[in-house]
Formats: C-alpha cells, sequence, structure tokens
C-alpha cells in the first residue's frame, strides 16, 4: 500500500473548519455532509484499489508511439473503463449533460486523490474536465450538444493545444493557421508541442481545443481565435466518423509522468468549428488556464500528500541509531528514525505544506462553486475577487511546496531514497513538471504582482488582508490563540506596507515587478496558509477536550508552521525589495 | 557542447583571489602557476572532448548486469583507457607510487572538471582515490606496495564498503564477519550495499576497503575493523590471480547516475588483509569518509556548473515575451528571456552559488596541502581545524546548493527543462544523491553543530569567525567595501550569540542539538560564502580600471549574493532557535 486516501483528515477541513456543506448550502447548492463524504470514500476507495497499484508500473513501462497510436502503461485502459463505468468523470458536470452535478469542491477533493494515486494516470483525466467547462463556458449550444455529454461520461477525453515549438508563455507569437470552409467550418494547420493526452489508446476519440490564427487575424494575442478538433470527425448523429487530420508525430521522453503521453500534434487541414468569438480565443482558453492552475495545485497537494505518507511511514519502520530521547525502545539496539529530530523536522515541514494546501484549495474550491451558484452578487464578486486574486498564489506556492516535500521524503529515505523501488524518487521526477506548466511560477508570480495586485491598486490584496485580520481580531483574549493572532496581525501589516513601497517604485522603474515578484508571491503563499492554519488551530482548541488524536496533530503541525516555517518571510520581506540595477547588471551575465 | 571548463573562472579563484601557487610554496610545496594552468588546461581538455560527449548516453543506456560483471555504458571503456593513459589518476598521487605528486587542489580543480563533464563516470575515479589515500596513511608497507602503484596508475580501482541492508548512517550495528586465517589473512563473509563502482569491466582488478567485525569484537563501533579485499586475488609478484569470493549480485536502478555501478556486494570467505589496527576500522575508513565528504562537494560544484553553463546558454538562444526593458532587440517581435528579471534571478542564483563554493572549496583543498606539507606546526593545526570544522558544511551546504541550482537550471528551460533531450533534467537527478551519500546532510549538520562546534566549546568556531571578522576590519574606510563589510560583521555577532545561546540550552535539553542544527549549518554556510565573495569582490576592486569583463562579472555576482541571497540568514538565525518541544510533540506524528 502507498497510498491511504486521507479520508479523516479532508473530512476535518471540510466540514470542521470550512463547513463546506453549509456553506454550498448558503451559496444554493442543495448538498450535505453525508452526500460529500460518501462520493469521497467511494473515490478514495476507486485510487487506492485501481490506480494506486498501476503507478509504479506506469512509471517504468511508460507510453509508447506505435505507428501514430500512443499506447499507454499496463493496466492503464482497464483502470480508465472502471473510471467510466464508475460514473466518476461526470461527478461534478451538469445534469443536463448526463453529469452528477456536484460542486466543484466535491469534484477537486477526487482530483486530488487521483493526483496521488497515479499523478500519470490522473493527467488523461484531468484534461478532459477542463475541455468540458471551457466548452460549456463558451461554445455554441451545437458544439456542447455534440461534445459535452461524451466528455461527461469520459467516453471521450479532451487536451488544451496552446504551446508551438517557438512559442509557450508568449502565446503571440503562434502560428497555426486556421481557414475558413464553406460549410462554416475551419482547416487548422500547424504544429503544437506538449500537448498532454494528445493522443491515447484510453478512450475512442479526444477532443482537441486549438489556439490557431484565422487568415488576416491581428498579429499578437489580439488576433487567436479557439477551435474545438476532434481526432475522429464526428457525424451530425453524433456518430465517431473517419480521422480527422490530427497526427502524433511523436512523444517526449519525460523526467517523469512516464505513464502521461506527451504529444507533439500535427495538424493537416483538420476540420476545427470555432469556439466562441474569433479573435477572442485567449480569452475563452483562459477560462481553461485559470481552471488548471487551481487543479495544478490540487495535484501538487495530491502527490506531497503521496510524498509524505511514503517518507513517514518509512521513519517509522527504519531502525538506524539512538535517537536522543530513546523513550519508545530502550531495548532495542537503535531507534526508529522518526524519533530523530531531523527526520521530525522534515516529516512536519511536509505535514505543514500538506495540510496548509489542502485548506487554501478546498476553500477556494468553494469560492468556485459560490461564484458560479450563489444567489448574493455580493458574494459572487468576492469569490471572484479572491479566485482572481489567489490563483496563481495556488498554482505556485503550492507547486513549490510539492517539489520541496518530495525532495524531503527522498531524504528521510536516506539511500533509498535514490532507488526506483521504493517510490520515494519518483514523486519528485513526477512533481517536478508542477512549477513549470500551465505557465512557470515565475509568469504566475507577475501576474500576481501586476496583474492582480498593482493593476488594480491593491483593491483585492485589501480584501484579503482585511478577511484574515478581521478573523485575527476575533481571537483576542485567548491567550491559547495569541501566538497565531500577532503573527497574522503582524504580517498583515509588513505585506501592506511592501505593497505600497512597490507600487512607487514600479511607477519609475521597469524592472521593480519582475525583481520582487517571487518573493512577494511566495509571501502572500506564506500568510494564507497562516491564516489557514490558525483557523485550524483555533478549531481544535475550541474543542477542548473533544479533541481527538487527530485534531491533536492538526494543532500540534499548525504550531510548528507558525514556529519554524513562518519565519522564512523575514528573509522574503528584505528580498522583496532588493536592488533591480544589482539583478539587471549585464557584467554578470557577460560570460 | 554541453561542457565548457571554465578555466578563466578557476584561475581566478585559485590565483587571483587565493593566491594558491604562493600559498602552496609557502607550505613547501614546489609549484608555479604555469604549472597548475598547465594541468588544469590539460585535464579540461579530456573531459570537454572525451567525458562530456558521453554523459547523456550513459544516462540512457546505463548499466547492465551480465552473469556476475557489470558492463559499463558504450564509450565508457575507451574514455577510462584513456584516462588511464593521459595519466590522470596519478596526478596528485605520491611520486613514490609512480604518481606526479600534485598538491591535492590541482586533484579537486581536476574532479569539479570530471564531475561536470560525466558525473557517473567520475565515480569510478573518485573511489579509486579515496582508497589509494586511505591505504596511504592506514596499510602495512607491503599492501602498500601491493595496491598503491596500481590505483595509482588507474590500472585497479577502489571502493569503500560501509552500509549494509540494516545499517546505513549507524555503522555500529554492521554484522559482516571476519575469521582469522593461518596466514594472517582473514576470511571475509556478509553483504554490503550502495557499493558505488563495486564492479564493473573498466579495470582489470578492484579493491574494496571494507569493514567488518572480527571473532569476539566488541560491539558497536568500537569493534569494527578494516580489511582490503580485491576482487582477484594477488599474487605475491603483484600479478593477478584467481576471483576472490567477491560477488555481485544486483545493481540498483537509480533515480540518476545511470552510467556508475551501485552493487549489492556478497563476501563468501573472501580474502581480506587487515589495514590498521583491529578494532580501528572507522578511524581508518574516516580518512577515506572526509575525504570523501570534501569530494561530495567538488562534485557538486561540478554539476552546479553545469546547470549555469546550460541554462544561462538556453536563457539566450530562447526568444519569448518581451522583457521589460527591450534594449537589445528592439527590432525583434520578442527578447530573449536572458533579459527577464526573473530569469535573471535564477541565473545569478545558481552562479553566486557556482562561485561561492568554488571559492570556498578550493581554499579548503589549500588546507589539505598545507595540513600534510607545511613545516609550520600552527600552520598545520589551523589547517586542521578549519577542515575539520567545514568538511560538513562543504559537504552539506555545497550539496545542497547543486541541488537548488539544477532545478533552477530546469526552471530556466520550461518546458524543455522536463524534456530528456535537453539534458537539463539529467543534471537535478545526478545530483540529487549528493545530499543523500557519504552520511546524509541531516548528519552532516549534527557533526558540524555538536562534534565539530559544541564539544570543543567552540574553539574551531571562533578561529574561523576571527579570521572573517579581522579580514572585515581590514576592509574599514574604502567605501566600495562597506556592503560587504558591515554584512560580515553583523553576522559574526550574530553566529557568535547564537552559538553561545544553543551552546547554554544544550546543557539542558537533549534535542537542542538535532532541533537547531541543519539551520545551523545552513547560517555557517552562508557566512563562509559571504566570506569568500567579499574577497572576491575585493580582489576586483582593487584592480580599478584593470578589471576584465570577467572580473567584473565576479563583482555584479558578489553584490547579487550580497543583496539577494544573504538575506535568507533572518530566517535562518530565527529558525535556529525554534521551539524543540513543538518539534518533537509526538501528537504530530499520531497518524
Amino acid at each position: 500500500m502507498n497510498y491511504t486516501p486521507p479520508i479523516r483528515e479532508m473530512q476535518f477541513v471540510l466540514h470542521e473548519v470550512l463547513d463546506a456543506a453549509g456553506t454550498l448550502q448558503g451559496g444554493g447548492i442543495d448538498i450535505d455532509r453525508d452526500t460529500i463524504d460518501g462520493v469521497i470514500e467511494g473515490a478514495g476507495d476507486f485510487c487506492a484499489r485501481v490506480l494506486d497499484p498501476i503507478n509504479a508500473v506506469g512509471d517504468r513501462e511508460g507510453c509508447r508511439l506505435v505507428g501514430d497510436t500512443v499506447v499507454t502503461p499496463p493496466g492503464f485502459k482497464k483502470a480508465y473503463d472502471q473510471y467510466v463505468v464508475g460514473g466518476w468523470p461526470a461527478v461534478d458536470c451538469e445534469v443536463e449533460h448526463g453529469g452528477g452535478g456536484m460542486p466543484s469542491t466535491v469534484g477537486s477533493v477526487i482530483k486530488e486523490m487521483l493526483a496521488a494515486s497515479n499523478p500519470s494516470w490522473s493527467l488523461y483525466t484531468s484534461l478532459s474536465a477542463g475541455t468540458y467547462w471551457c466548452l460549456n463556458v463558451n461554445a455554441s449550444d451545437a458544439l456542447k450538444r455534440r461534445y459535452l455529454p461524451q466528455l461527461a461520461s469520459g467516453k471521450w477525453t479532451g487536451t488544451m493545444c496552446l504551446t508551438e515549438p517557438h512559442c509557450g508563455t508568449d502565446l503571440g507569437l503562434l502560428t497555426t493557421r486556421a481557414v475558413p470552409a464553406d460549410d462554416g467550418s475551419y482547416l487548422i494547420s500547424g504544429t503544437k508541442m506538449f500537448i498532454s493526452s494528445g493522443e491515447h489508446d484510453l478512450a475512442e476519440n479526444i477532443v482537441h481545443l486549438v489556439l490557431a490564427r484565422t487568415p488576416d487575424a491581428p498579429k499578437g494575442t489580439r488576433g487567436i481565435s479557439l477551435f474545438a478538433v476532434s481526432k475522429h470527425t464526428v457525424g451530425s448523429d453524433g456518430a465517431v466518423g473517419d480521422r480527422n487530420g490530427v497526427y502524433c508525430d511523436s512523444i517526449e521522453s519525460k523526467m517523469g509522468l512516464h505513464g502521461s503521453s506527451t504529444c507533439v500534434l500535427r495538424f493537416e487541414n483538420a476540420v476545427g468549428h470555432l469556439v466562441g468569438e474569433v479573435n477572442m480565443g485567449l480569452a475563452a482558453m483562459f477560462v481553461m488556464m485559470n481552471s488548471a492552475r487551481l487543479g495544478t495545485g490540487v495535484q501538487a497537494l495530491g502527490m506531497n500528500e503521496r510524498a509524505n505518507q511514503k517518507a513517514t511511514a518509512y521513519a517509522r519502520e527504519r531502525i538506524q541509531s539512538r535517537a536522543p530521547e530513546s523513550l519508545r525502545t530502550p531495548n532495542q539496539a537503535a531507534d526508529s528514525i522518526i524519533d530523530q529530530p531531523d527526520v521530525r523536522r522534515m516529516l512536519l515541514t511536509q505535514k505543514a505544506w500538506v495540510g496548509g494546501s489542502r485548506l487554501f484549495l478546498y476553500w477556494l474550491a468553494l469560492q468556485v462553486d459560490l461564484r458560479k451558484s450563489s444567489s448574493d452578487p455580493a458574494i459572487r464578486e468576492y469569490a471572484e475577487d479572491m479566485l482572481s486574486l489567489l490563483t496563481p498564489v495556488a498554482k505556485a506556492f503550492v507547486s513549490d511546496r510539492a517539489v520541496e516535500s518530495a525532495s524531503l521524503g527522498m531524504q528521510v529515505h536516506g539511500g533509498a531514497g535514490y532507488i526506483i523501488d521504493y517510490g520515494a524518487e519518483q514523486i519528485l521526477r513526477d512533481a517536478r513538471i508542477l512549477p513549470i506548466y500551465e505557465g512557470t511560477n515565475g509568469v504566475q508570480s507577475h501576474d500576481l504582482l501586476q496583474r492582480k495586485v498593482l493593476n488594480d491598486g491593491g483593491r483585492r490584496l485589501k480584501q484579503l488582508l482585511e478577511m484574515v485580520s478581521n478573523y485575527a481580531h476575533t481571537l483576542e483574549g485567548r491567550e491559547e490563540m495569541d501566538l497565531f493572532r500577532v503573527a497574522l496581525i503582524t504580517l498583515a501589516g509588513e505585506i501592506d506596507t511592501l505593497t505600497t513601497d512597490l507600487a512607487r517604485w514600479a511607477q519609475d522603474d521597469d524592472l521593480r515587478v519582475g525583481t520582487s515578484a517571487v518573493d512577494f508571491l511566495n509571501l502572500v503563499g506564506y500568510y494564507v496558509f497562516a491564516y489557514f492554519w490558525a483557523r485550524a488551530a483555533d478549531t481544535v482548541v475550541q474543542l477542548g477536550d473533544q479533541a481527538t488524536d487527530l485534531h491533536k496533530q492538526q494543532l500540534a503541525v499548525a504550531r510548528y508552521y507558525f514556529d519554524k516555517l513562518l519565519p522564512d518571510t523575514l528573509s522574503l520581506l528584505v528580498r522583496a525589495r532588493s536592488d533591480t540595477a544589482i539583478l539587471m547588471d549585464d557584467a554578470a551575465i557577460a560570460f
């Protein structure tokens, strides 16, 4: 057993800290705690029983390109069939497309377990969900009827085709062409790369969402349109027809995620259908991108949980050296390494990142549901503000923490951590893509500081600071919460001052945002995690004698976070103010 | 070309900052600058021409176990033959064994280039060097005559056999047996694992240095003896005879270093010869361990250099997005990403770690030579003090920086960083062992704080602080050096106060050392790098108008280090004082 779904930890976050059912009900979504728990437990069972056992073989065997078909690793197809039969793809899709209509929050919890039990396999499903939602928001009714029920059922899967060999971050450079045909469709030609799940043998059809330029489109990002291009053409009756002009020329050999096919796709006069308006493709795709960025955070959470579970289990079993306080096994020749302070440091750091990520991401998932369903425009707007502000933090901060945690998990294993059989190093290889894809973490930090903070005069950031400070003030007079309260209020003041300074400096210095953005994003990440760990601690403290062992664990990890990890903000506050001229001194890169 | 030996950067450190030739001459070693340069350039040429081109194939093909013989990747054997013919193994071996008698400092520079050009291949050579030196210090004249000329020539290679399946860090638990035979030899039986270069096809014989217990030896580390066991027996005439009872049962599948064979070795009544005294094996082996720990730092430096070279080259070539100050290519559609502040941040961080590592490690290598050769006992003692204090820092801090740098190098590459063909991810996979082997970095930090600092009442640390502060005071009145001077003096005071506090607290708290050790080691690492970057900056500032572009680069990186990286010490100073009770709260690991 490599992964046990942490159902109880999830329930603590969902129900005890965030009151998910109550929040959703307040947002007009008819769901109760038992329903949520039932779905999560069912999905957890599927992940542990079906996906976890084929994770290592997926890494070892990888995908193979045979002709222009990708053969997925042994067991992947069978697991996918079970996933479809179980109705899991449809859980949070709309009822009208055959979906279960469950809130996005429940979908996020399931995504966490999919990514934890088998990160490679889970990618085939996560892009389908993104495709579904992008079409649901942007496509015509005819396209929706054609694609959405098939995506919801999992009968077909989806991809997002943005990157080309010469452009990734800078999509304004893309050159794939879309030529109008007489029947209202378009003929798409060009090469797309790094396309996850671009070709595979799991489903009978694949729907590619492709960014391309129509003839005479303006240059740059204002001339990009979005098209749906399916691997097999689809007749007016919905039946799958001939192969379309989409070919997988090669798949990438990657550091990790070997079971996930990463394809170079060649489009040659492939029949595509416009999604949304001409030249508005980037905005349409951003629905999917933002969802994918949150989803990257959720994947990171899952891999982080896996890393911590493996390391904790190993640290318990491994007997080596005397611990400084050899209380548990004084009669043995040596102690379990879990009683070494430095091993505790590594395990607790993982736990602080895992738990903080879960609190933060589940809360954001609730905002996704409220934004969509609440009847109160103020709640919808607030949710949108928080999501736009914090999506880059969820993508970048949480993914960096997962990479850190995967590396700590290897370190806990000592020499065994470097050996493939033990499964610890695979997590680092799989997780290392997270800070890169769906917009690098550097891009996320720029998005946060420039677009989400400075461009609106700090309005959304102020809302966040107020939410946290208002909460912190409610803790006054409760001695057990002083540690948390004081740190939250102090840090709010420091972030506020820093933001004011950065805004002023950025007026006269083009380099300021780029110089400070990563440190600023990390600072906000530490701050948000502090807020949620304080709320978790608060929840436990209020239980008093009713607190179970799990509750006490949460409180202990919260204290560790404030004591040992939050001090990193001291450095970040200084680093964020570092000199732009020193950073950009061209002498430094002369060689 | 993936790696260009940074000869000019090395010369800057060796000659301009550290005055290596003068220092060595003062230590009684007859060498001049031209001789040093000639050897380094020759070795660099070999690394770039022979080793670098077979680095990727070594990763791709790996080692194979055929019967009980390990077949190394294509090209490895031919490269090894060239290495032997060129006389490179012998460069820093003793003249009486056929060696070149060059100082260890020159050997370190060569090791850096071997590890940078081909980390896997270089492991076959680095353990031979360790075996040579361990035998040279500890073995009888008869054993020396038998083994040392063969190791110096590279005709045979060496290994260190410490780890067993149930014990790595805690060698007191080892169970391999050594039974005395009538002829004065011993019969060795037991299983050793994680043995680098334990079996391979590069050389005609392999000398294993094996830790084992004689019958009735005391328990724990006081009952361990050291034996030399060769793969093939050696006749009294020195000729290679039959296979000895050493068998390679399997080789490990690892995250990286695929071209290096990591073996499980089974010893079955293998004929071995005692090295040094019975039961004194651990002390004898520590000669090799300490050398291997410094060597790990040097490997880390090499891999770090490789990561930075690759990332810098990619950042220059990759055209994507407009840079904030688009000065170089205003007429292009986009700019080179090297002009993005966040890319500069990553490249400069790498350069700061590479350059700081090189300054620090070359200085330590000079101490190795002075310890051995100086006629002045005070100089020898000082060198020994600095080496014992700073070897754990060289191993742990420098290897952590290499892993960080390899990861930053991937990040600079964006999506290409995750693809094997680009060669960036291999560096992270290869480097990730460095914080684990030769004693995990957690073990190093404990060695530093407990054994090297607290156990001698801070004597050696005080010497370091004095050396740095004395230097800093010489900078008074030189405005250009104020930034460096003030930071060095401030940090010395903070480290001094922290050490005093930790010493006091540790008296009553068994958990204090384990709780603070990693942060303490990192603090010393940042401090030592600051000292050496200040000296490098000083060297350039004193050149005035004579400074070349390379000199200006060094000064720019030094300023970046002080401005952007050294502030991390603010966090470390707080983290090092974190609460032992919070860290060790058992509630936190209840699940």
